[in-house]
């Protein structure tokens, strides 16, 4: 039998990539070229001549967002460059469609650089209702993002980032609630100081997380260390208050939560029994998780999620950034705010009922309907008006 | 009943706009978002890796175009901005794909500056196949064009000039058939030293017309005149060869072929009657003609083209830009070479038969089939190897 990857291919390259651009008016006569086309066309452009903010009225940048890499940290691959980054940003793009009914475009920049890549991008959002930053490596993304967000009146956001961030804090809201936990009580490591990990670190303290510690390849990111960079020395002094130093091992070490956005089996069983009682694991390198779920259920974990389909509790970014960008596009927001995010999140987590909730069920399935409808509303209820 | 102005802008309104993405995969199942995703795509991202042309054959690179304006001069409308732009380039989006199964989607740039034009334009050359420039004003389309042809390995192409050109070019070649005259020897007036009057004359000169006028607004450029501008020096060194000076009314006296691409009623029907037997007239000024077809028969012209769909012989682009996009993109080119735009013209004459050829039929109508089909096998053929 073929595997996904080689049905990946096999349809690639039969269908020359996974999106088309489809006209949504007839085309069958003069006239309709008149009405579609000049003269016709004149009428609307004037519209929007007198009046810019027309062109989410009559064009399709209500409702288009660019998918834009710069190819420099695609999946596991790494830096591949921006013509091999397409197929990802093809794939988000029909997400996009599939799951929210929103246009999504895939643009690649040929360029790493911070201030071109910004340039580039702003110099295209006449165009568009909204910009998704996706598989740009840390720390330049941190940069691309802040200052796109801070030029453009259109929302940017990064999914590698805040999608996952967002998903991993309703996972958690409800992994809480079926150990009886509390938020602002439990000891959280995140393994991976990346722009996952460090989002993730973000959201969470947003929400209420009080005891966070983040671990990146050099062990504990602690203030101490005056050899961080300026991006992670940040972090650490959001973080770990109690200065604690050492390692993975060392900082699981009574740890209620584990959140992995590191690399296949940085969690080892026996670390996992020195977990707290109930441990939540959420272990989503992918597709081979930092522990497997059987491994850590074994060792005494309670709720375990992954990147993967084929495990409970899949902690996927598709849960999100559909229903994200519905809500922002459809309240016109010039901006996914962290209070738009955090709404997101409790909108994904209340969508499993407290009569379904059990620690195997955390998360919705993606192909339940309505996840990105109450993602989008709870979004859309957040803007500011 | 609703003008087509009236209809254009409540189809824009309801429809909101006239493009969408559509998936060209299924996505029912997680194994189909195994498939169209994450891990699946990484298969195809290192397949692109490894071999940066096989974008071509995995993704839609191989058949995007980006149809990118800066907004400076939209129709008759101007320089009406970006955003005022979209809906023109949505309009021509929907008029590859109708006619040409190529899919186009709309960038408008938000400067007009042409170095920061080119940059942005190149930057994002990784996702697509071509770039056709669109409303871009004069003389700086010239430069934005010319450098971005340097400096990409896809076909860059200004509609507004070549297209236009091409059509002409087509026109003139069954008009000249049609008149028993010949293309080397009779003398043509284009009237308007726009982007399009220029590259009609560019373009007519490559086809082999030795006798031509250009004139502007100051009247017949001719290169004693030390005060033109580059552009316009330029081809008066190339035209008018007797170097002669006066108004359009000087410039018609005897002339064969009238090409406008100027104003409304800018040829009197006093002066055609001043032109030499059997005159051709192409009007082309939207919806204004420089002078009505009726007038001009009146005053002895023997075939008359517009730029409308109620009068025989419509020059319109359409007959051209998605045949030229559909040969050039089949056929890989890296670039729209003159030869190809030559062919393309020779393509589309050949489309109306000798036995169907009349004063009144020079060039089929949009809707007939195969005028894509033929234009693209003409350009592919004339591709170099």
């Amino acid at each position: 039998m073929a595997t996904v990857q080689e049905k990946a291919l096999a349809i690639s390259k039969e269908k020359h990539g996974k999106l088309e651009i489809r006209s949504k008016v007839e085309i069958n006569s003069m006239d309709d070229l008149s009405v579609a086309y000049t003269p016709g066309v004149a009428a609307v452009c004037s519209a929007i001549a007198a009046n810019k903010e027309d062109a989410y009225e009559y064009t399709s940048k209500r409702n288009l967002v660019a998918v834009v890499t710069d190819g420099s940290a695609v999946l596991g691959l790494g830096n591949i460059g921006p013509e091999a980054a397409i197929p990802v940003m093809e794939g988000k793009a029909i997400l996009f469609k599939r799951f929210a009914d929103v246009d999504a475009i895939p643009l690649s920049v040929n360029t790493q650089n911070v201030d071109e890549i910004v340039s580039h991008i702003a110099a295209f959002a006449p165009s568009f209702g909204g910009i998704n930053l996706e598989d740009i490596s840390a720390p330049r993304c941190f940069e691309v993002e802040r200052r796109l967000k801070e030029i453009l009146d259109i929302p940017v956001f990064h999914d590698d980032q805040h999608g996952t961030a967002i998903v991993v804090l309703a996972a958690l809201y409800n992994a809480i609630k079926v150990t009886k936990k509390q938020l602002e009580t439990v000891k959280i490591v995140i393994n991976g100081g990346g722009a996952a990990g460090l989002s993730i670190a973000d959201m969470l303290l947003a929400a209420g997380a009080k005891n966070i510690k983040v671990v990146d390849k050099i062990g504990i990111l602690c203030e101490d260390d005056t050899s961080l960079p300026p991006h992670h020395l940040a972090m650490a002094k959001k973080t770990n208050r109690e200065k604690q130093t050492g390692t993975l091992q060392d900082a699981v070490k009574g740890a209620d939560v584990f959140v992995g956005v590191s690399a296949p089996g940085a969690l080892k069983k026996e670390w996992v029994t020195t977990m707290a009682d109930k441990a939540i694991i959420f272990a989503m390198a992918n597709p081979t998780p930092e522990i497997f779920p059987e491994e850590a259920k074994e060792a005494g974990a309670y709720v375990i999620g992954t990147g993967r389909s084929d495990y409970p509790n899949q902690i996927n970014n598709v849960l999100a950034f559909p229903g994200i960008f519905r809500g922002a596009l459809d309240a016109r927001a010039k901006d996914i705010t962290l209070e738009m995010q955090l709404a997101a999140a409790k909108g994904l987590a209340s969508i499993v009922t407290d009569d379904k909730l059990s620690p195997d069920y955390i998360l919705p399935n993606a192909f339940e309907p309505n996840v990105s409808k109450v993602v989008a509303e709870s979004v859309r209820g957040a803007v500011k008006k």
